[in-house]
């Protein structure tokens, strides 16, 4: 097997789980938050920098990859590790989403689906074996089994056909895989915010024995309770001596709720996207250092962390960088955010080790002044 | 005197000088290349890869902040060095080039200049005094007296009131000058491209004693051998014990054949604004990363250069940075051209020292594959 789930222990004041992936390309501590690098980059980052705050995986986007450069040219180059010199844990998605979310002019067939690239409207496909064949080029040590996200809302019985499907793509996913000896292929739970579907779901895939599952489809726009109840159906029907990753979210009190919920793996561009937009995520809140009122303010981004840009920069400086359009500004919004959550996940994990993950929970909501448990993200 | 230039030697191949600045943030290797830091930041660089790269001064642009953030702002932070995290000497310029080439509507007079922002329209001015002022508040080690640039061609008639008026100017700088102690003010040789105004211009400007000299309104888009010629008038009418400072020069070709005419300090936009395009100066000359040809080409941007982008990553991974409109790419080819100019500068002071320059300038300019001394940008 490419990669080995390691169980710790688990909170005696939640259920939440401490552990360790170990992957081909070194150890992950659970749980954990992976910045993405949709197009073999995390927006304006370095590797170095990801390794000074800590990420010790990344994600990358199948998607854009198979649009440009090319799967390919990837392999030629050595791989996706040593094409962006990231020597860490990858891990790349099955390319579903971003059929469903960005191209154009897109038909599904039980053999795949067809559409337009969204760069240039060339008429491209991807199959279950195609995606994986793609995935097996890249060479992340975590690949995803081609899925389609059904829309929310939809109908029950457009989910339920959907679900299925991705379970029979699931398994032609699983006989394409040319390397499952240094990579595992995650597959990936569906099932919209259907509780028996979900359940069927979660039942046909660990049949197959991935070495790993997600659960997509959600944080698509669902009230945020709706998404933990789905996660109380499922993660109970997982393997617990296998890693399971929430894709696609990453706010702080979602990665909190989520790891309560046994939860180990998570992903979003949220702390990268609202960065470039001037949004911070700090313990007091979120600051959008854009406002004028911190045009003079010269402390930093957050008092209470210790990541570069609040070591040595204040946020008029930054202010100043952001208004005038300059790149630095955005390096550094950037890092503050990836630092936060990075750092908050092993806060949480700290919190495991001593059993009060849920106090830290309470301490960390009210800090961070939310109604309920919502994070204004 | 906020300064000190020491001489070292001569090359007894060419003249070139080689020497230090000492500056109240350190000392200056002479002749040096100075990055440029428009608003308070080297496009896409931290102050950690400039100091890497081996910049030991930056240059940062009065006009750009004096509209943006405003220099009371800056002072208010504790001066630019604090504001930008930047503990190595800077150089403010005048403002005067930018107002005539960035600002509308302007308006020139014995007083001084009045124009609108560029930014948002707003009527604005800058006087000798005002602008020697808005240096005062922003603190850089070295700042220069406002001027008028005219433009390239111009009537002699016009040229000569105008250059006069630059050295009136210059006395009222002096006059209004607040913190010589710890800020030395440069006077700036104008002129045209007459060898007669610029040598009167010199003449009245030195009667001053100026702790250091520019030369201004060159490389406006006169041929590169009047510009030449220009220096040959005038480097020879500066103090021997003072700096010597080309405005606005940052080609390989320039910056050598500057250093044999006796300049010290040279600064352009020109390696990081065509780094922004994809351009890369290399030791085999021109290199545009952009071009198909470089797709799957997985050697570094210059096989002979040792900077964090040419260590780490291929012309294939930069260009697909670059096409991918990725900030990642901007900052590798950035860190490239600004470690090429800096190293060459390191080299030319290196050529100095062993009494070879010109062996130097020859060697270079035919791997550079320059048609007599065009480098091509």
């Amino acid at each position: 097997m490419a990669i080995r789930y390691e169980f710790i222990k688990a909170c005696k004041q939640t259920g939440a789980r401490l552990g360790r992936v170990h992957t081909p390309h070194g150890v992950i501590d659970t749980p954990t938050f992976m910045p993405v690098g949709t197009q073999a980059t995390v927006k304006g980052m370095s590797p170095e920098e990801l390794k000074t705050l800590g990420a010790q995986i990344i994600l990358s986007n199948t998607y854009h990859l198979f649009l440009r450069p090319g799967h390919e040219l990837v392999e030629q180059a050595g791989g996706l590790h040593k094409f962006m010199n990231w020597d860490r844990p990858i891990l790349t998605d099955s390319g579903g989403f971003q059929v469903f979310s960005l191209s154009e002019m897109r038909k599904i067939t039980e053999e795949g689906v067809q559409f337009r690239s969204h760069i240039n409207g060339d008429r491209l496909s991807l199959t279950p074996e195609s995606a994986t064949h793609v995935q097996n080029a890249l060479g992340a040590d975590i690949m995803m089994a081609f899925d389609e996200c059904p829309p929310y809302p939809a109908e029950y019985e457009y989910v339920k056909q959907s679900t299925q499907r991705t379970s029979r793509w699931a398994e032609r996913c699983l006989q394409a895989h040319r390397r499952p000896h240094d990579q595992a292929l995650f597959a990936i739970v569906q099932g919209g915010m259907h509780a028996d579907l979900r359940k069927q779901s979660a039942l046909d895939l660990t049949s197959l024995d991935f070495p790993g599952y997600a659960m997509g489809g959600l944080s698509v726009g669902e009230p945020k309770h709706m998404m933990y109840e789905m996660l109380e159906e499922t993660v109970p029907l997982l393997p617990s001596d296998k890693p399971r990753y929430l894709m696609g979210v990453g706010s702080p009190d979602a990665l909190i709720e989520g790891s309560i919920r046994g939860v180990d793996m998570f992903d979003c561009v949220l702390p990268t996207r609202i960065a470039r937009n001037g949004a911070l995520m700090t313990s007091q809140g979120r600051l959008v250092v854009r406002n004028a009122k911190y045009a003079s303010d010269f402390g930093p981004l957050d008092p209470e962390c210790d990541c570069y840009a609040c070591r040595n920069y204040s946020r008029a400086y930054i202010r100043h960088l952001i208004k005038a359009d300059e790149m630095f500004g955005l390096r550094l919004t950037t890092v503050h955010n990836l630092h936060f959550l990075v750092n908050l996940m092993a806060n949480v994990r700290e919190a495991i080790r001593e059993d009060r993950l849920g106090d830290f929970r309470d301490q960390f909501f009210e800090a961070y002044g939310m109604a309920g448990n919502e994070s204004g993200f």
